[in-house]
């Protein structure tokens, strides 16, 4: 693996981020009344950092059919606001209950609890605001369809569906058809969205569709797994987060059913399968092959 | 005030609680994976009983425009899908902390707290899964309006922006203009989407929405300032929660704002506006007419 090819990635997908960034800082609201905390709950949540991954996604698969700027950053800007409400929930004591993140304070705890189930519902709200505004498509159909994916990816059958699975499996025996499951759904499934709907701005064929979906669960689980990896091995300095918690936790991992070198095999497996699923396309998707070559190589 | 209409007014809504609920029992998932509590503590939520006077008035507004019962009761479903996701979430212990709702109880506490975060999040996507599907209507213009109204209506500029204010003014002094706005955002937005989502499917006149519209605000906070007047002076057993809770928890209310007798008269005014707003309309607003007579005369 050339490392030549990541550097080109890394520096494309922190490119889509200072995009994406902006784009988000000027579709979040920003209100002076009494309830402007909200929006600075937001603000915060969206704004402290990460790596943009899923915003990324969506604008490579765009890129794929020429989809134009302004489009791709919109659905890119949507999913990173359901990505973030996921971590802000996620993150309240009654779930994770984690005061750190990327090392900074939670949502909760630079606010407070309330604050933190309020904005969350809000940033999931307004991923779908952002969508079916006329800026994001002049078709309807276009918008409807972006629409129907994302609620589908994130709610009960999707991303929703995956966080209560893993919320029922910590202290459960779980076998590898199990988590894999509960990972398609909790992080698969927005992952996967996020290069379909590219596809969909493109009005792309269903071949082409289909391809990018398969690489989504792909490359989405050969992430998860090495995830997991770097939980078990990591040290707290390099994941920027508390590592071997999943273990603490008595939550089962791809590591604790397959245990390292079979997770780690498994994730090699599936990044080049990711890979394969991206044959139909020419060397534009090159970038998207370089995704899944980063996602089973990185330290952090 | 003639009870006769009442009686048609109650009978009406309860026709229409019956078939919103039939559809919402089709529409939700209902499934037998790991994951089944997320589907179980949604129904539970849903089914914990209510009036469904939003339903009531999505669809009678849409009656006014001959919109097929499908189409209706499908933005009946979403809007009490977007009602009660609110409810889960306001009851939470970081929120209000409430024990009971309609004497059953609260979902927290027939479930846990993180299932209670997580099922509200997924009515929330469902609402939006529900309305952009083809059967809401053919015309994916009309879907993507009533998305927009719904995002607006129910995020951070609008009910849970209304929560946020809440929240903040607890032991506060607030003035009549301030607490007028924290009920517009809080319980009107959505009271007013609903009203309004008739006249959008309808593909009524400027002139009828906005009269929908302004009869909803009206109606809206006569019903809120009703709510107050039931809180401070009405005994456990009629209301079905606790009373006497706002000022327990020091919330300003029309009541500590107004006084009992200004409360009572300001309803009553609003009442009678929001039934002039409906002037345009022939005898087919009747029910919507009773509705605004019954917000004020009801004792639960």
């Amino acid at each position: 693996m050339s490392n030549i090819h990541l550097v080109g990635f890394e520096r494309a997908r922190d490119a889509v981020a200072v995009e994406v960034e902006h784009k988000l800082d000027m579709l979040l609201p920003r209100e002076g009344g009494v309830e402007a905390r909200i929006f600075e709950a937001m603000r915060y949540a969206v704004f402290a950092g990460g790596k943009r991954f899923r915003p990324f996604l969506a604008c490579e698969s765009a890129r794929l059919f020429g989809v134009r700027d302004e489009s791709a950053l919109r659905v890119a800007a949507a999913v990173e606001c359901v990505h973030t409400y996921s971590l802000v929930h996620d993150d309240l004591p009654c779930m994770d209950d984690d005061d750190l993140r990327r090392g900074q304070p939670t949502v909760h705890k630079q606010f407070d609890e309330a604050t933190a189930v309020l904005a969350g519902d809000a940033l999931l709200t307004f991923a779908f605001e952002i969508l079916v505004h006329d800026a994001t498509h002049e078709d309807q159909r276009i918008r409807c369809e972006l629409i129907r994916k994302l609620a589908r990816a994130s709610g009960g059958q999707g991303m929703v569906g995956g966080q209560m699975i893993d919320l029922l499996s910590e202290g459960q025996e779980i076998d590898m058809v199990a988590i894999t499951r509960l990972q398609r759904l909790k992080t698969g499934a927005l992952i996967a969205f996020a290069c379909e709907a590219g596809a969909v701005l493109g009005r792309a064929s269903s071949e082409a569709r289909m391809a990018l979906t398969a690489y989504a669960h792909d490359m989405g689980l050969a992430y998860q797994i090495t995830d997991d990896l770097l939980d078990a091995e990591g040290s707290a300095g390099e994941v920027g987060k508390a590592t071997g918690k999943d273990e603490a936790a008595g939550k089962a991992t791809f590591v604790s059913v397959l245990g390292v070198e079979r997770a780690r095999a498994q994730a090699r497996m599936l990044s080049d399968q990711a890979i394969q699923h991206l044959d139909l396309f020419d060397e534009k998707a090159d970038l998207l092959r370089q995704a899944a070559r980063f996602v089973v190589s990185r330290r952090s």
